[in-house]
């Protein structure tokens, strides 16, 4: 069977075996995935990783220990945990120290015709959601971690830096929310998706408002999207992380200090209400997808990913 | 009359005039002052500092609009307000964009024989603690304002990391508070301090334990300090940070987003908790007391304050 190959800087498609599905878990045949800023990061070496990536996936169960599973599409939790830690016994099983988190850590990812996961990690796709947007659940979980770590008033505005695939998810979350939402970013294009669902957006380049916000939502994927969350967040304001950039990058904590801000880091997210959101058709993921290209095309289609001003690239089997 | 005065990295002590009060300010006649890490920074250059440094003190009013304060021991509030913006109005004048800082920006400091402060700013000191104990206010109001930013649950331990002035100070109030402290140090004539007061204290070098907390104070004074704090914390847990060091160090972002780690920066409070606990006998200040010199051997006494293994060297007037 085909499935998606990294290592060393390359993309590729190579032939595997079908794979071994061990006790609890289900085999899965690929409908969609969708290529992540985490995958590009992987294909450029973080974390050393080396082996099948794809993270974002709707597939079909196809043989299941729960035979109510087979046959139906499921979208499936990200981190393989042991179930038995202190961690899993509070349902954060994606804080888990011995996890594996699928496509990212020990364990093959979801680029290949078909894949395993433990049954406890799937959620039934309904049939409201087509393939494609279910493809962004994860993502999406993502975005609704944010409000799950932190109690934002309803009062408030948040502004949101960056109009990246996950700062367009989370300016519609946080709106579909009820909060006044002011996004800024660098794509006129990708904001209008935004301003579709009744964010606020700037486009700003380095004109950002100084000490303007109580809440800010770094998304810009750049190192220097903090210092410039940290320059527009109020004193006492919060700073919730979500761009995962690799390595150290010089940060001055003394702002932080100085105005007693609160930086609080952000991943990955529950299901549930991610869910609830795309069944309510509240959040505009269709105007998000820029191409879908197949497992063989996976190069190119890692390519497309990379490129400015392109959104979520969807993978599908051959 | 004599005052410490900083410029291009040296201290001096310099004759000037009697300050001018203006409306609303006492006239303070200082009787002691304590030099604090910040003021070891104003002398390395950090903010660009020139003139009379010194935000520590007790003082005793010698001329003032309300009468009932002359001839009273006082210490005061360091930030010097508008008194009408959106933080003022808050009672968070300590974060007012148009304040003046005593001895750090704006405002001379304390470090001479008379100073001026608003009279909203002091406070008297009750008869109870002595002046070398009140000198320790302000610091130790930076120590309580942990407790006034985030609510730590009784049943948690908090690690301390370091074991300076402010560390010390602050693992006394957590212990104070009925909270289980772990200090980690250096310095074992440091530590000792804390440990008599009940404090479990450890001399740690390069060992520090792993993902072990879920409540970190981070006063290292290193910029170091933050990477080995967000070692040390478990999943979702929280670092206070309280370590002022100047300009841009390399920080990895990636454990505080994967690990969904919460910072809060933490710097000045509230002076009533400070004088409770002093009056309360629960802090021992007296023992971090490494020497008491006069204005004049100003110079002497900031060379005294930077060496290792010295705590609180006391400026008093001649």
């Amino acid at each position: 069977m085909l499935a998606v190959h990294l290592e060393d800087g390359r993309v590729s498609t190579v032939n595997v075996r079908k794979p071994r599905r061990p006790e609890g878990f289900a085999l899965i045949r690929l409908l969609a995935g969708g290529i992540c800023n985490t995958d590009l990061e992987l294909e450029r070496g973080y974390y050393g990783f080396r082996g099948t990536p794809g993270h974002e996936f709707v597939g079909e169960v196809i043989e299941a220990y729960n035979h109510q599973l087979v046959g139906r599409r499921v979208v499936g939790e990200i981190n393989l945990a042991c179930g038995r830690c202190r961690w899993c016994r509070l349902s954060l099983g994606r804080h888990c120290p011995a996890r594996a988190v699928l496509g990212i850590l020990k364990h093959p990812g979801a680029f290949r015709e078909l894949l395993t996961l433990p049954e406890r990690n799937l959620h039934l796709l309904p049939d409201t959601i087509p393939t494609e947007a279910g493809v962004f659940v994860e993502p999406l979980a993502a975005a609704c971690e944010i409000l799950d770590q932190v109690s934002i008033p309803c009062s408030s505005t948040v502004a949101v830096l960056g109009d990246g695939k996950l700062g367009l998810l989370i300016s519609q979350v946080l709106h579909a929310r009820g909060l006044r939402v002011h996004q800024f970013g660098r794509h006129r294009e990708k904001l209008r998706i935004a301003g579709a669902a009744g964010v606020q957006t700037h486009v700003a380049g380095a004109k950002l408002p100084k000490a303007a916000y109580d809440w800010i939502v770094e998304a810009t994927g750049s190192p220097q999207g903090l210092a410039d969350a940290v320059r527009m967040c109020r004193p006492r304001g919060t700073v919730i992380l979500k761009s995962t950039t690799h390595g150290a990058a010089p940060f001055d904590t003394a702002p932080v200090i100085v105005q007693e801000i609160s930086l609080v880091g952000s991943r990955c997210g529950r299901f549930e209400p991610a869910l609830e959101l795309l069944q309510g058709r509240v959040i505009n993921v269709k105007d998000m997808i820029s191409g879908r290209l197949t497992l063989s095309q996976a190069p190119q289609a890692f390519e497309r990913a990379a490129l400015r001003g392109v959104l979520k690239v969807l993978l599908e089997p051959d």
